[in-house]
């Protein structure tokens, strides 16, 4: 390895597993998956993207899971009837485990209707490194938004098993965090996102 | 955002999705698939995460996806049948593909037997993204090894389509990087792998 020692002297030679915790301390903060759940058009996935933002300007590493990169790359041979529905919640929790294993802060946006699948996510983890937040709007706002039309659709029959129509939404029961998103601003709403990782020492000292 | 504005006065409010190009900006080092190849017993593992404990001394953000962290997670519920080998490559395929766009240098560690699969990974990345890394020893040799038991259990009949034994392993005929590792020490193989991300500028300016 003669190149390696006289390119990079202070390389020493050891094999050893890289682990998260060492991960952490390079990156100078924690990592964690903050699960978005929500009905369609709630904005979980404009809230987890603001608040990826904020954390990438405070230096953070993150990384948004959501329905533009999952279901057209490593979920797109799932389909929506119950079964395939579990499999893209298992699957997406267990790309999160990844991340979070990466040192990432792993921000997931999607209904994930369910109890009992969010309730599977969180087990994955360790704990505390789980954090449900509940983006509350109130179905009637959700469906007059309708952003990509889909109400409508699902109004008309076009769409089956369609979550708030035809579909439950079972909302969390004890959230780490319950967002008001009709209520609050998008700033206002990442704010307590933020807050919350403040409090739970997420972000590195030097910005708490 | 009375607090964020508070406690973080350089965090600028604006709403955009952090981008590959920005998290690579951050980490100051561009991010890439390293996919071994090659039979049970040729290195693989030892040599990807050996290679991430060498970048994870020169500051880059790393991560190894192997049978441990993905056979019982993400692809738990695969077999070893053509369908469910293929299904394996393509969601380990898609995790990596996420990673690279997270930021992180995936090195990727799995048999991969068969040309048209990793063809398949290949042309999920960005060109020259996926860096192709031959594992090559000679099959009697990982056989005389058999760190797992696994070429005995094949042997006997234990295990159907075991690679190299009673399933063929299609060997790559142009990978970026062809390591003969039994003829090489460990720390030799990995400086040949640290010299081709030098050579291609994935390595950050102040350790070229």
């Amino acid at each position: 390895m003669s190149e390696l020692s006289d390119k990079s002297s202070n390389v020493v030679w050891h094999q050893s597993t890289v682990s998260r915790t060492r991960r952490e301390e390079k990156n100078q903060h924690k990592s964690v998956v903050l699960w978005f759940t929500g009905l369609s058009g709630s904005g979980k996935s404009t809230l987890a993207h603001a608040v990826e933002d904020q954390l990438y300007q405070l230096g953070l590493h993150t990384f948004v899971l959501d329905g533009d990169n999952v279901r057209h790359g490593l979920n797109k041979d799932l389909g929506f009837n119950d079964q395939d529905r579990k499999e893209n919640i298992r699957r997406i929790s267990e790309a999160a485990k990844l991340m979070l294993e990466a040192g990432v802060i792993t921000l997931t946006a999607f209904i994930s209707p369910f109890k009992e699948e969010r309730e599977m996510a969180r087990s994955l983890m360790p704990h505390g490194d789980f954090i449900e937040i509940h983006c509350f709007c109130p179905l009637e706002v959700c469906e007059t938004r309708d952003v990509k039309g889909l109400y409508k659709r699902a109004r008309d029959g076009e769409i089956k098993d369609f979550t708030g129509i035809s579909s439950p939404y079972e909302a969390p029961v004890k959230p780490e965090l319950k967002i008001d998103t009709n209520a609050l601003s998008l700033e206002e709403s990442a704010a307590q996102v933020i807050a919350l990782l403040r409090e739970r020492n997420i972000l590195p000292e030097k910005n708490n």
